[in-house]
């Protein structure tokens, strides 16, 4: 009965996409509101996956010789108006500290949107010879920008992100860092999150304020939306030019350095959710899960059943995060519970199964049941967990197949959204703007990325003017 | 020269002091000032110590049953404002916001000074039934305080901690989670950090803003100034009444729980640097430093030497954090740069000792030195890096043994520190705040703790009046 019950408390992911989604990060304990608009708890199931994410992205940012830092969270307004382009795109949506204690500031402090201004005032003090770069740093903190609108994990107030910040000689560095941190984040989103990603430049009017390239990798969710899951801007030497960092060259010559930043957040969580999750709740990727396994006792008041789950428990929990879940709620109470945690794996054993040496193991992602011995099960497990990565992944890239049209006109992309719903529209652009803003106005769907690896076909038309194409781009509905 | 040089950078330790320690901040590269007074850069050498502890704590939290959370930054004046104590004490140093985006806020906004306030708000809403008791948070997060005098780590406007939030159904567990935090800081500090520390409580006039009781860890610095080093609050129902966080207990009764908080700050880097640095720089313990062994190749031109040492750095880098320094710099620049920077071991490496088949370990905290057989090496090293935490300890706690005055008077305090410098001063107190007061004034040390274990002697005089003593007090001078 409270399986059904649980299970009953969630809006069905086909029935209302947006509310299953706030039902999901509540009812798996994620999330919490708290008095301030757009500020989130996040709870301790919800901490753990975002510390998994920190956990490998972090392994790999050194492993490519980043070093973690910490920069202060305010900065000065006159900072923050050195570079004009950075500033008209951040202004706006800042918080403003005006007071200390009892004293009115003197000059305003803004709580950092992105720290861009800060690691440049940093790189001016510390940069002076060739021999000082590059720096290639990165810091964990929160941002703050004051969204109107706000959701939890995909559009908050204040969210948790990473932001890497380099400083090169050469430009061609600067280049080459942007786009292998894009692949660092692609690589994460498909190997540790299962999550298909298309990697891409960004179209001019959808670069990060100050950037001369911003590089995303785009993904489709449940829903056919598309969410922008990490970028890696190319600052060119801009930011350096503004703020006055130069470093004495080989030849002793004064000279601009080149800069890159790049960045995900706990808006990956959500990614997590609208790709995976289905009507019974989460379904959370192997690598990030805080549970990978749990270890559900059947008929757990006949002797030696607890005991023997006591014992697997402990055998596994040397290679995976494992639970026992020993309480006195019903077995049917333990498998929805879980189900809506999202566990990738429910492991179960009863007096049968012990007898004949061997325990059930439950695939979260798609039902499917093995009777595995006892004595392997380790290996088993193991086994099960890639199953579930990659048949997650391929379900996920499934759906983005079955949803990316290829499009020649705007009519097409009308009909073909009317008919199939939404998704990745993938159509040829002739690089005008005006055209850029059209097709939006006219279809709902904006500019995401224009890829790499994929190739205009000869002689393509823009979908908009049908004039020469010079771009193909993925357009899409933007969370 | 380069030696020379860098070394003659640094003030002397007994010289002054105070820049002694600024030197040492800015040339071993732990941080960096901005322009927003009492806020500063944490670079990857200091970043990288904060890490290691954070590493160590982290993982001491979770074995006794901890759960990471992230509250947010923000506290609205009216939140604040619910518990009288704690916002009499925190409202005058907080950093308020006022505006966000374009928009005046009707609520002012303060920057978290720390939790208390956010996690009673949460628990109120999440905490319903005895089952949902206790709850055993943290965080690990930067907050805020408008300090007029700033100094790197010790005392900064914005500085980086780990807070714990918990809640328990009864008083006693409430407590015993009290000590038992301030017994994990302790050991941490004595074991990692190789600072002996004074555990104790606070008198009344300095506990925690809303705390019934304040337990502290305090330790005495190379100057014979006390540093609090963590501090854990037990805080009985009061918040809980304040915030009206109830539960229903086994008897179906509506409960006020009890409440624990308890932190470390970056304010430890401080302690490392005034317990262990000396007139080469920095002497960092094993187990937070960021390079716990260097590698400087002896006349590294010579055919074989790089070579052997990168085969020894790999060898030792399964085990250690170890750094082999193949620049082109002079072995002298090289031995005084890892010195400034507190590496407990050098490896020396060169032809001899290859042919010889043996290296050199210099240990940074004494300038002892083994010659010992490269095929044992990494036992060698190991039990050399132990050797070094053990040292620093000894040496840390002589010194405090040394500076530590047992005193029945003013007279005989005033004369103490007059002839025998700044210490802890170990003296009976009657328990009146006069007094407390009164020696603070005449002598200028405060009361740091009373501490536990350590019993009075009977018919103790209160050191001020002279009355019967009711307690044995730590006083100092303190950071």
């Amino acid at each position: 009965m409270a399986e059904k019950k649980q299970v009953e408390a969630i809006t069905g992911r086909d029935e209302d996409f947006a509310r299953w989604y706030t039902d999901i990060v509540k009812k798996a304990e994620l999330i919490e509101y708290t008095s301030v608009k757009g500020c989130m708890v996040i709870r301790p199931y919800g901490y753990a996956i975002w510390e998994n994410i920190q956990r490998i992205l972090d392994a790999a940012f050194k492993a490519t010789g980043h070093e973690n830092v910490n920069m202060p969270m305010f900065i000065p307004e006159s900072l923050l108006q050195k570079e004009k382009d950075h500033v008209a795109g951040f202004a706006p949506e800042v918080a403003w500290v005006t007071q200390g204690g009892s004293e009115k500031l003197e000059e305003r402090l803004c709580i950092r949107p992105t720290s861009e201004t800060l690691f440049c005032e940093h790189y001016a003090n510390i940069i002076h010879s060739y021999r000082d770069l590059p720096k290639l740093y990165n810091q964990w903190v929160s941002v703050v920008r004051w969204e109107k609108t706000t959701r939890p994990f995909l559009r908050s107030r204040e969210f948790l992100w990473q932001e890497g910040h380099t400083i090169h000689a050469t430009a061609e560095e600067a280049v080459a860092e942007t786009e292998r941190m894009l692949d660092v984040y692609a690589d994460f989103c498909e190997q540790s999150l299962a999550m298909p990603v298309i990697r891409g430049r960004k179209t001019d009017s959808d670069k990060f304020a100050g950037a001369e390239a911003t590089y995303a990798i785009e993904a489709l969710m449940h829903d056919g939306k598309a969410l922008q899951a990490g970028t890696s801007h190319y600052f060119g030497d801009g930011f350096a030019r503004a703020f006055d960092i130069q470093y004495t060259n080989r030849e002793n010559v004064k000279t601009y350095p080149f800069q890159t930043s790049w960045g995900v957040t706990t808006r990956l969580i959500g990614a997590i959710i609208m790709t995976h999750g289905d009507d019974n709740g989460l379904v959370l990727p192997p690598a990030v899960a805080p549970v990978q396994a749990v270890i559900i006792p059947v008929a757990q008041h006949k002797p030696g059943v607890l005991e023997r789950c006591g014992e697997l428990r402990a055998a596994l929990a040397k290679d995976f995060r494992v639970k026992l879940d020993d309480s006195d709620n019903s077995a049917g109470w333990k498998y929805a519970e879980y189900e809506m945690k999202g566990v990738p794996v429910r492991i179960e054993l009863g007096p049968r199964d012990i007898e004949a040496g061997q325990c059930v193991l439950a695939l979260r992602h798609n039902g499917e049941k093995r009777t595995v011995p006892l004595e392997t099960v380790s290996a088993s497990l193991a086994q099960a967990l890639e199953d579930v990565r990659s048949g997650m992944y391929a379900a996920a890239l499934a759906n983005r197949e079955a949803r990316t049209y290829d499009c020649a006109t705007v009519g097409e992309i009308l009909s073909t959204l009317e008919a199939r719903g939404d998704g990745f529209v993938r159509a040829p652009w002739c690089g005008d703007e005006a055209c850029e803003d059209e097709v939006k106005e006219k279809t709902g769907v904006s500019s995401r990325c224009i890829p790499f690896g994929e190739t205009l076909a000869p002689g393509s038309r823009c979908v908009c003017c049908g004039k020469e194409a010079k771009h193909l781009v993925y357009w899409g509905k933007a969370y």
